[in-house]
């Protein structure tokens, strides 16, 4: 996939809503910006705990837009949404578009995030123009020498991921791989959410992760191993559904095992320890 | 239908072109003018009598936008089309925008486009602001005193096609009426492709209607009587699909029986006098 595609794919989305898509293209045609990136049809979690789908989203901007036909519920049952990629909100600005009005008014509306966004822009301190190429490149992290939640890192691939840590690998299929440098940390890509073989959940405020196996012979050999490892942190990017409906793993922070709260019962407790971890060029 | 729901409909057709969504809506989004009326997937009748379908059609600039992604044949088969609202572009302008290139390219071909159409609209010596309801309403006809082919009408029900001749009706279901007034004239409402009761057709340029029923005993009666009667002319609304999928009835100007062309073998044969004919306010 390449910008333009993505671009395309994001615009052309089709939703129950009428005039979803009357308003996404209009932004993103008046505000005629290609270094700004969005995301259409993001799901968010409230710190309620509530998740929604917000119709656009701009990254640099932690900038929402919700259109409002004002008859629609725009909650999503978390059943719905357990395998999208579910961002935090905290901090983020939520901006409404009203369309049970006229074409003018509903042209006035987004005249005027248009014009909010072109004025915001040259303040945003850390605003990187979106390239979309260099995103999905572990190059562009092992650069700058760390990566952080807040960039908001998703990659299509997860062999992608593993290379931002010291490996140089062509392909890349398992759940999980040693953190080739820090003797402690495994990087891992579980899916945050019940699936067939785990029991895996993730708090709302994404600081602490609960896993355990299904399988009871299974769940207990795991945690006696884990328990007794000394590889007790993890780099955890989630599996998740990306808006445009491909498989991404997002870069969630690092976790370390929280051997008191972790029982035969409970299952593995991994609590964020931080929201940036180092990157490492291929071992030689 | 209101302008805003047209307008939504039509931008947010979606097609087997991959980036015809999104040519058609940065078009109309970048052109920003509410006065400027445009269909989407329009069928067209070219002087050769090939049928195909433009992207982006503006009836006030007679331009067609197409789409171009190089390896796709736009043609469309007669067959597909001979329901479909079409219209004969003599004198019409077509621009492409090539999509087989990056983003910026794409962008800067629309842009070029938009800019064109600004700088021409205020040298169009019949532009007229879009407006959606006045082109429904009867009244729009009848004061102005004419009704012409250039001026692209298409009725969505039959009813306000024959108030613009004198009649006051609110309801109107039949394919035909006399004309209240003029006594050679018939209003009538053909389907003008083979359909199931009719073997109809009309040629390339639009100035030649041969209609016959496909009942051999009924068309020997149709003849017959249309041959002796006096309303020898007919004002002739297609009945269409429009782009958008409604039924439609697009004005095609005024007829006259050729008696010397129609023959129980052809059927009866309709010629072309006049793009434009009068219209009358409603007989008290």
């Amino acid at each position: 996939m390449n910008k333009l595609d993505y671009i395309v794919r994001s615009l052309g989305r089709t939703t129950h809503k009428k005039y979803e898509h009357y308003v996404v293209s209009r932004i993103w045609h008046l505000l005629n910006d290609l270094d700004i990136k969005f995301v259409t049809q993001q799901y968010v979690k409230r710190e309620n705990g509530e998740r929604a789908l917000t119709d656009m989203y701009f990254p640099q901007f932690g900038l929402h837009i919700e259109v409002d036909e004002g008859f629609h519920k725009n909650q999503i049952s978390e059943d719905k949404a357990r395998e999208a990629d579910i961002i935090s909100v905290t901090g983020h600005e939520f901006l409404r578009v009203d369309v049970t009005s006229t074409i003018e008014e509903i042209n006035a509306q987004i005249d005027e995030i248009v014009k909010y966004m072109r004025e915001k822009k040259p303040h945003l301190s850390d605003f990187k123009p979106w390239n979309f190429d260099l995103e999905q490149n572990p190059k562009t992290y092992i650069e700058r020498g760390y990566m952080r939640v807040n960039d908001d890192v998703a990659f299509e691939k997860s062999v992608d991921a593993v290379n931002c840590f010291g490996y140089a690998y062509k392909g890349f299929q398992r759940a999980g791989v040693k953190h080739p440098i820090e003797n402690d940390t495994t990087i891992w890509f579980p899916k945050l959410y019940e699936n067939e073989g785990w029991k895996n959940s993730i708090s709302n405020d994404d600081e602490v992760i609960i896993s355990k196996s299904k399988d009871a012979q299974k769940a207990i050999e795991v945690i006696d191993n884990t328990l007794k490892s000394s590889r007790n942190k993890r780099i955890i990017f989630a599996r998740v559904i990306s808006p445009l409906g491909d498989v991404m793993y997002r870069f969630m922070g690092l976790y370390k095992l929280d051997v008191n709260s972790s029982t035969y019962e409970t299952g593995l407790v991994w609590r964020r320890i931080a929201q940036e971890v180092e990157t490492y060029k291929p071992k030689k």
